[in-house]
């Protein structure tokens, strides 16, 4: 459980910027390098190493260094945690729509 | 797009931390006063207040002070930005799918 919340601390915190969700929609189209990656971005490489060690450390890419290119992957399954949390949400908001319908159409015993 | 992005970027920084979670999670069964909240946590009123504050000006929650007691109700909609990043990112991948079905369903021509 405290892994688990760990773990949506991270994916979130990670989609909370917007360079890093751009990088996450560009390799969401296949794998790119860091350099074609960073081109499209107005910031310093360094800067903008910064981004992708940080996608790489909470699992939602991975790189792979060949030769003097990092080609970067989007690892897809590390996102449904956010689906996960959203669902459960739903179960949460289901399951009181569900007690109100319930107190709504059980006759209640006289008392 | 600017609007978009910001939004974003301060539901997903939101979703982040743990507290926050847990609050949008007991308010998804129905609203609460901030102290019945404040309860289930650990951490002292004045530091779970910063975490309330920051739900309600992203927007995610809404509070209202009846005398001395403020309720604080879960503002679902909010929540469909998440939706819809999850979406766009689905699209992108489909999109890149179809591409990748088109290259091997389509005869290419001899050159």
């Amino acid at each position: 459980m405290a892994q688990h919340s760990s773990s949506l601390d991270e994916v979130f915190g990670a989609l909370s910027d917007p360079t890093r969700r751009l990088v996450l929609g560009e390799l969401g189209r296949g794998p790119a390098s860091v350099g074609d990656l960073a081109r499209a971005s107005p910031m310093t490489l360094p800067s903008f190493m910064k981004h992708i060690r940080m996608l790489e450390s909470t699992g939602l890419i991975r790189t792979r260094k060949a030769g003097r290119v990092r080609t970067c992957t989007l690892n897809r399954d590390r996102l449904a945690v956010v689906d996960g949390w959203l669902a459960e949400q739903r179960a949460i908001w289901e399951g009181r729509t569900d007690r109100l319908e319930q107190f709504v159409t059980t006759p209640q015993e006289p008392s």
